[in-house]
């Protein structure tokens, strides 16, 4: 070892720190960080401005290891320049139960792990959606002389990122937008789990991403020299980069190196012991030579001294702009403005119908005046789902009609790398993204929605036209089984609210949401103000759910709905009562949230007693049996939708006052 | 119009059809059958091979409208060209309940539309799926002199596909695979819903194409001659084609030619007036000049001809190639051939515990060699999903060393793609296809899943690493929420075996099984044999759910699992038995299918005077509900899961018989 340069042996504890610990685990991936380590190392040590002893600073460069399974490289990292929360311990403890250390990377795991990854592609978008936020706050308070928000974000990608969609679509937008701070390497290894890439991937990739409008730059990636002239010359082009390396996964095993095997499997006592002897590292397991340590921990004053002069530049910038300032402070510690809620407008009993769609436009238009953070867009149809931001810009890149000052993203037909992209834009830090789709094409972005929920991101879904209610389109639109899919997944808030005054309210329950994301489904039909929403909903839909209307004296049924079904339950319990019936009525727009209040609110509006419970919603009647039981009964959709006018859909597929009253009355 | 040729009366009458068509529904897209009309008419009168007396000729070329939301432009070539459903009646109702002309063309409504489209991107990579099916099919059965099988595949694609990442990985697998016989028009008309595609699609989509390795034109799409000469370079490419036709979405609508309004709204009554008086059209609505319908219908002709040449062709080979030509038969008839699941395995209590996706490997092994329809493959992992057919071959050109005879596919980390993909395979006719990845990823793939179940895509999905059982991968890999998703799909069978006879019968029914996809969720951990399973299941996983294990006399308590819980059911029987607790074990591979039994056998498996009911599934236990209703209870996963070993996770989770014995009496 003692003829290894420190580069050398600095790449090299890297390695070793991987194949000690999955194999310690017996369960992992070696052969990337092993290929990886040189780039890897060249970035951490001459370029990522960061500081580990405060892994929150604002200003720090991203990083993102979009190929997650190669978590141990970012660990290894992690440890090495000095991340308290990543212990000697912690790398010994990888993938066990209570470590920080997991199979792959979370975000709210250890500091310093910027997103969570694994599932391919979606670190590739989120890197974009931390450009785009980069490049939306410098707009917004960098001021001349005062470059507060100015840093890079980078990835190292695999080749399984780069043939997932979802970065093909995040690719394509970030060249449109000319995001030059974003940096890619793409370690293009030839290898995939299957085996060869000539299996299945024998496209041009480099001239892929030319063809998007990127600078495309190919290199030797186990040259340090060449990784580093790479990255200099991705910082002096104003297009997002990607420096195509090639490497040899699993590097410096003599047996595996170069093959499938080393991507997804320990190397085991014996090919470890080789590998030590052929790049002639010491027998001990997790051994880190003093000097590299010494070296990689250099990041430590680096970076308190990078934070430092950035503290004293950011203090001079409080005085000069103490509003701006006092705004981008706010915006970080994601606290709400005074009154930012004010204006959020009701709607009296009898004014004209409308859809939720429409409300919801107006709603994010009353609040986004007082709320800089609120930034974002739909993949294609922000004339079909209502969110412009009005008076607000475009963001775009000058040359293409807008400024990256401009709140309204136009993310194109590309549902899935907009989920990917939000993401990113919220764990940058200080911003509130939303994003809009159909609610049918939710099934698009699935892969990075529940990503989000599991990373703790504050992302807003605007869905709409969130069932058959939307007619014509038919069936090929029309959301089935999307609301209890989605309510299926942890964590995630899903509010389908009934009328204006329920969408006004559940947009202020969105962004006053905290540690998830809240996905709205909204009509794209009319629906009436309800009697007794306006006074209700503003508590009625923070709790999820809410006695609407009540009958009097103990009900005999329930009758339970969300969105556009409830107003059918309102005529139902006319109809019944009419037969001396007595009827309560509860609008349940998040079933999520009710099911998280204490007994005695979930008791109050469904007694126990009471058995007799129809719930109602154009939608796979799954989620509403935790609610009606096995004797009640749940008004839904058993089969796809059909192409024809919205009003004889629902009365074809029983979503009447009429047939909401003879169900119950069934159960009676 | 005395003045138009009979091409342009020809091209102007789909125009007219789809302006009248829309006003009349005051609903739909007119933009994108007045632009593509042009390319539309010289693909179909001067190259598409199709019988439209029989549109199940199976030699027939395949037609895709990617872009399903110009359905009108296909609704009026059927029209048209003489297919028989499709009726001016059918036409005129347009969008209504009841008609074959819904706002998105759907396969199972009307003879010659091969594909569902609508949702963008799919009808893309259903295409691919088609012209693999051709080759592999052509591979399979042709002699030389006797090219039985022998088509095109083509598709008018639109901006909004382009920009879908499902699109971009069919169409880098497409080069892969050189598929020559593949050929897209893409309706490059620079409008979006949006707006202008300036606004996020900026990039240099031919220059990509040719980076995927696709043959690539750039034409004048309003120009026939130019679409004509296009289309014959394509047949004469070995590579598949991408025409990049720039049009004007809206042609000949003095108000909106070229905007977005004219995508995807009605002209109205004054604008298609105008457009009248602008292309010289008379006022009648749905106007078929008479000499314009015969040109058309000259495809009735030649397309009987067409047919009466391969008949005639296919008696030869059936003489001389008897049993391929039966096998073939067979094939496209979706008959099993007898005996195909003799050689299922099956396992006696005690034999070594397996994994079900080893069960699954070892179960498609022994059914392959007597389907050569089950062809298939992975999204790179198929070792880990252990779905290699042995000796079968790899599907593959042979410069990428293989045939196009190989029955395993591989698709490289392009889910959603291979999703499209099957459902191609699968609606071209003669193929059973399989596709498998891990369980969590079925969400990079729902958007083309749920459109092979509305379009009864008889696909199997083997999703393997089903639950938190996957282990040390972490929370990112874990499903948790898809079991439950996934049955919400109407007309998708989920099952869910428990051991090894389960899974054998699991594949029996799978194959077995008409009019829609099975999706198969398997275990990564290793499973015991359970007793009673070999009796039992080849029945009990038919019906969905079946008592596995009964106690003697009535029972206290239900215990009712899926797949790896069924064992801790068991166990806790036995913990019950020594309490004096009567408990039934019930395993429930297919909940969707349990559903749809009569109701004496539902009975009889669950009697619904006990309530006292316990299921078991590490999943969200949002589809247990409807079985254990308000008296019972759910052990399954209300968080995301965690990286750990299986065994430590499945303990802390709640996953044992411990647990299920504790809380089964606490319903007593």
């Amino acid at each position: 070892m003692t003829d290894q340069t420190l580069a050398q042996r600095a790449i090299n504890t890297i390695r070793f720190l991987a194949i000690d610990a999955v194999n310690q685990a017996e369960s992992g991936h070696p052969g990337l960080p092993m290929g990886a380590a040189p780039m890897a190392y060249v970035l951490w040590t001459k370029f990522l401005r960061h500081n580990p002893r405060n892994p929150h600073w604002f200003n720090r460069d991203r990083f993102i290891l979009s190929a997650g399974h190669g978590s141990m490289l970012l660990y290894s990292l992690l440890h090495l320049t000095g991340y308290e929360e990543m212990t000697m311990e912690q790398l010994k403890n990888f993938r066990q139960w209570g470590s920080n250390t997991a199979g792959h990377p979370e975000n709210f795991l250890a500091e310093g792990i910027e997103v969570s990854t694994g599932p391919l592609g979606q670190g590739f978008a989120n890197g974009v959606g931390m450009a785009i936020a980069e490049r939306y706050l410098a707009a917004r308070f960098n001021r001349p002389g005062h470059e507060i928000i100015d840093h890079h974000t980078y990835a190292i990608c695999s080749d399984g990122d780069l043939m997932e969609g979802i970065s093909a679509e995040a690719a394509s937008l970030a060249a449109h937008l000319r995001l030059g701070k974003l940096i890619y390497l793409y370690d293009d290894n030839s290898i995939t789990i299957d085996g060869s890439t000539t299996r299945s991937f024998t496209e041009d990739a480099p001239a892929r991403f030319e063809a998007y409008g990127w600078h495309v730059q190919k290199i030797d990636g186990m040259d340090v020299g060449q990784v580093e002239a790479a990255l200099r010359a991705a910082h002096d082009d104003e297009r997002p980069s990607l420096i195509a390396a090639r490497t040899v996964i699993g590097y410096g095993s003599p047996g595996r190196a170069g093959t499938a095997k080393v991507h997804g499997e320990p190397l085991g006592a014996d090919e470890a012991k080789a590998t030590r002897a052929n790049l002639g590292w010491p027998e001990e397991t997790f051994y880190v030579p003093g000097e590299v340590l010494e070296h990689y921990r250099s990041a430590v004053e680096q970076g308190e001294q990078l934070e430092a002069d950035w503290e004293a530049h950011w203090e001079i910038y409080y005085d000069e702009y103490p509003e701006l300032a006092e705004e981008l402070r706010r915006m970080i510690a994601e606290e709400l403005p005074e009154g930012w809620d004010e204006a959020l407008p009701t709607y009296e009993v009898g004014s004209k119908a409308d859809a939720t769609r429409n409300y919801g436009g107006a709603a994010m238009n009353a609040i986004a005046p007082h709320l800089p953070e609120l930034i974002g867009g739909s993949a294609d149809l922000t004339g079909s789902t209502k969110t412009l931001l009005k008076d607000m810009g475009d963001f775009q890149h000058p040359t293409h009609g807008g400024s990256y000052e401009g709140r309204n993203l136009y993310f194109g037909v590309r549902e899935h790398g907009m989920g990917g992209i939000l993401t990113g834009m919220y764990l940058h830090g200080a911003l509130l993204p939303y994003g809009a789709t159909f609610l049918i094409f939710s099934d698009y972005m699935r892969g990075s929605i529940r990503l989000a929920a599991l990373s703790h991101v504050h992302a807003i879904y605007v869905m709409t036209h969130d069932s058959i209610g939307l007619g014509e389109d038919g069936p090929t639109h029309q959301s089935i089984e999307q609301l209890p899919s989605l309510r299926a997944i942890p964590n995630l808030d899903v509010i389908r609210p009934a009328d204006g005054n329920e969408t006004s309210a559940a947009w202020r329950v969105a962004v006053a949401h905290r540690g998830g994301p809240v996905l709205m489904a909204l009509s794209r039909q009319n629906l009436p103000v309800l009697e007794g929403s306006k006074e209700k909903s503003w508590e009625g839909v923070d709790r999820g759910g809410y006695i609407l209307s009540d009958c009097e004296g103990e009900p005999q049924v329930l009758l339970i709905a969300s969105g556009s079904e409830v107003q059918h339950c309102v005529g139902a319990q006319s109809l019944l009562a009419k037969q001396s019936i007595r009827a309560r009525v509860i609008s349940m727009p998040s079933l999520d949230r009710f099911l998280r209040q204490e007994d005695d609110y979930r008791d109050a509006v469904l007694p126990p007693t009471v058995r007799a419970r129809v719930a109602v919603e154009a939608a796979a009647p799954q989620s509403w049996y935790q609610v009606v039981g096995l004797d009640g009964t749940v008004i839904g959709m058993e089969r796809f939708g059909a192409s024809a006018p919205a009003e004889i859909l629902m009365e074809q597929f029983g979503f009447t006052a009429e047939n909401v009253s003879t169900e119950a009355q069934k159960l009676l």
